[in-house]
């Protein structure tokens, strides 16, 4: 019998994002992650390494797939809230995405894959800056950070979320009621920004 | 030899804050906890429970803390303002709050201490509103919860910061550009809702 290489890797890859999505890099059992892609454990170190190298391929994986999807396009002010809200959207169709930037947040001292991301992270402040020339770089880099933590820090923080608003389960209408308030909240503090130039 | 419960309890609360910031809930060890404090382990049943009551008692405890010390005063946006800052001042000098509400996001389902953290909310919410009285219920809980997600968010994801802004130690210069970026939201923010009404 063939080994279907690629997709035994696919598998894995599958099972992994979601053990450390659920349990972080610690908290992750290589163990469980053979049993639920149905593979032998010894496969995973012959492919990726390990459990800490593993972790690192995973978010990689998430980071480019969320880049390639979403790109700062447009101009004005518009093009910076409409990227904040389709941030939004796709943190909430992924929920893997947020949570695992968390885990790494907590659990690693330097950030995975950080040549690709600084690259990326580049790439977003030149369309973003392209779209409304009057952001400074620095404003432009601090503007992105604040919509990524907002974005990121809505998908893990549920409990925050109970205290303030007594959402229990989120629902359709929880959901765009805080997207509204992130998208004018990035509204209002850009059109600042761009007021002060 | 008498035992000095408070004095035990004290040194177990201490080491079981450690721990769980640094761990989180999963990743924290009773075993450890008891050894930093130089306690025997079985006191820790004793006095708190399991391991996950202990987490909500540290959580509890932490929360309570930054409660007491900061309130919502003034009049006008600088009320919030000068409360987000506040804020961003307060996580930065007890960095294992940040990091165990993102645990708590991440590991709990419910909230620790809900009832408490409610009630407060709560008054934060009214005295958002005694100084505003132009915003609306809804528009201040979304706000508050916006104020602590930049906040707390901060703490936790020095790993996005380095992407962001190549920050690889973060020094005073690096915290006071990020305070004044926080706290520009918030202003933006604010007086967009209140120019709504």
């Amino acid at each position: 019998m063939a080994w279907d290489t690629e997709k035994t890797k696919s598998l894995l890859l599958e099972a992994a994002t979601a053990e450390f999505s659920a349990y972080g890099l610690a908290g992750a059992r290589v163990d469980r992650i053979a049993a639920a892609a149905g593979v032998n454990k010894e496969r995973i170190y012959q492919y990726f390494g390990k459990k800490d190298d593993l972790f690192g391929i995973v978010l990689e994986r998430q980071l480019a797939a969320v880049m390639d999807a979403i790109s700062i396009t447009g101009t004005g002010v518009e093009a910076v809230t409409t990227y904040a809200g389709r941030v939004f959207d796709y943190l909430a169709q992924h929920p893997e995405l947020a949570r695992l930037t968390f885990w790494e947040g907590l659990e690693r001292a330097e950030p995975t894959a950080a040549e690709m991301r600084i690259s990326s992270a580049s790439g977003k402040v030149a369309a973003l800056r392209a779209a409304l020339p009057q952001l400074s770089e620095e404003d432009a880099r601090e503007l992105l950070l604040t919509v990524l933590t907002l974005n990121d820090g809505w998908q893990v923080l549920a409990t925050m979320d109970h205290i303030y608003t007594g959402t229990i389960v989120r629902d359709d209408a929880r959901n765009n009621r805080r997207r509204q308030a992130v998208v004018a909240t990035i509204s209002a503090l850009t059109r600042e920004l761009i007021a002060d130039h």
